[in-house]
């Protein structure tokens, strides 16, 4: 964050490496979404509306169908490249992205505000991306193409008291905001919206779906479509409680790189 | 450039690999320093004030001196680190790094500016890197740890039509900044100091000294210690006049990447 002006900018920065966050031969129209979308889900996730991104890009396969899907991805979301650099590089490749917005809402939301007493929601449905990943044509879109939630992260700015946005997994990333917070959270599991009530676990603990998950005091008005999946409690053994047990740490709850 | 809240930000975004811009093997505390001194660098030459920078890094062999120079720079520059993502790859690595900066003059100073009739100056002395890469120990921190110069930046801003920093070679950056302005650049190759004079021609062919090039119209107080290399021209037979001949192309002109 940085302020200037009267204004409070909110900066970005993640990677995406080939191996690791694409597979090889992966379609580089996708990578060139998913690296903007994923920056531009930070931005959603504290209620940021997007000012530019700037591309650090390793030339190489594909650079055609990177510069075709960067520029589908920054027309879909009206984001201006403002600048960047490419290399060429020998074996795998890495790609970094940093996007900057304006917050539209002071306090910028971050996941350390969560207080004991508060509902816990996640929008919409957790495990599309898995079964994308899988090759369910229905959900290949929600792995290659992921949707920022640039106008729901402005609208629930105001209202809740944390917010961050789910990408390494539902569970991960609610212990992750608890511990922020130093808070404990409960989560109810038959409560969370699933694409596959069959795989209920994993869709819980896979990522890539970018949903928001947030706090806000019991009562408070939610202006987006919003599931209730669990309570905020005072710090408890572990940040985190699933129906009812506590769980002793991280391992197994999500995607850790 | 980004306008917000009466401000002006000047954004670059930089990289460096393995191979390319550094050698395996290199001391990574210097490339720590060097991406963000070169990074820095494009903001002086823009006469922007550093606001902050966020770093994508490829974790590997050298993390802890990495982190250490990145310290000593960004301590150096008085620059904040905003944020940033890490990835780990196999094979060569490359590094980016985005800066931000505030513009302390408007118009911002950018290479588009000279106008037939100013006079075209440079800051220093060419070639000190070369010599520092070649193992010259006087020059090596020239070349391992370069110096943005942004209060030069800064004071020159004002007084300036273009300006750019020599991060190519004095010669190919002068066809550069000619080209952008749609005229040419007459330079006088004994006006301008080089770091070893029996290598006259080498020097005005390497980068990485991070001087500072710009034209102003003549009579222009000129507030930084800076030496008058040539003329600018209408646009002739090429951008660029060496010593009264003009050069056909950007050929060993210098660094070209």
């Amino acid at each position: 964050m940085l302020e200037l002006g009267g204004e409070t900018l909110i900066l970005t920065h993640d990677m995406m490496a080939e191996g690791t966050h694409y597979l090889p031969g992966a379609d580089m129209a996708d990578v060139a979404w998913k690296l903007v979308a994923v920056n531009l889900s930070d931005l959603a996730a504290k209620g940021a509306q997007p000012l530019g991104v700037l591309i650090g890009y390793s030339l190489g396969e594909g650079d055609g169908r990177f510069l075709s899907g960067l520029r589908d991805v920054l027309n879909e979301f009206d984001v201006p490249l403002l600048g960047g650099d490419t290399v060429r590089i020998k074996g795998p490749r890495s790609m970094g992205l940093t996007a900057i917005g304006k917050a539209t809402y002071i306090p910028v939301p971050d996941r350390r505000g969560a207080k004991p007493g508060d509902v816990i929601y996640a929008t919409g449905v957790m495990g599309r991306a898995m079964l994308g990943f899988e090759g369910l044509m229905e959900h290949t879109a929600t792995y290659n193409r992921p949707t920022p939630l640039l106008d729901e992260g402005q609208a629930l700015a105001p209202h809740v008291s944390a917010m961050m946005d789910i990408s390494d997994g539902l569970l991960l990333d609610s212990w992750r905001l608890a511990k922020a917070s130093d808070v404990s959270i409960a989560l109810d599991s038959a409560a969370i919206p699933v694409a596959d009530p069959a795989r209920h676990n994993d869709c819980l603990r896979w990522g890539d779906d970018y949903q928001l998950l947030f706090t806000a005091a019991p009562g408070t008005p939610i202006p987006v479509a919003a599931t209730q999946i669990g309570m905020v409690e005072v710090a408890g053994p572990s940040p985190l409680c699933l129906d009812g047990a506590w769980l002793g740490d991280t391992s197994g709850l999500g995607y850790q790189h």
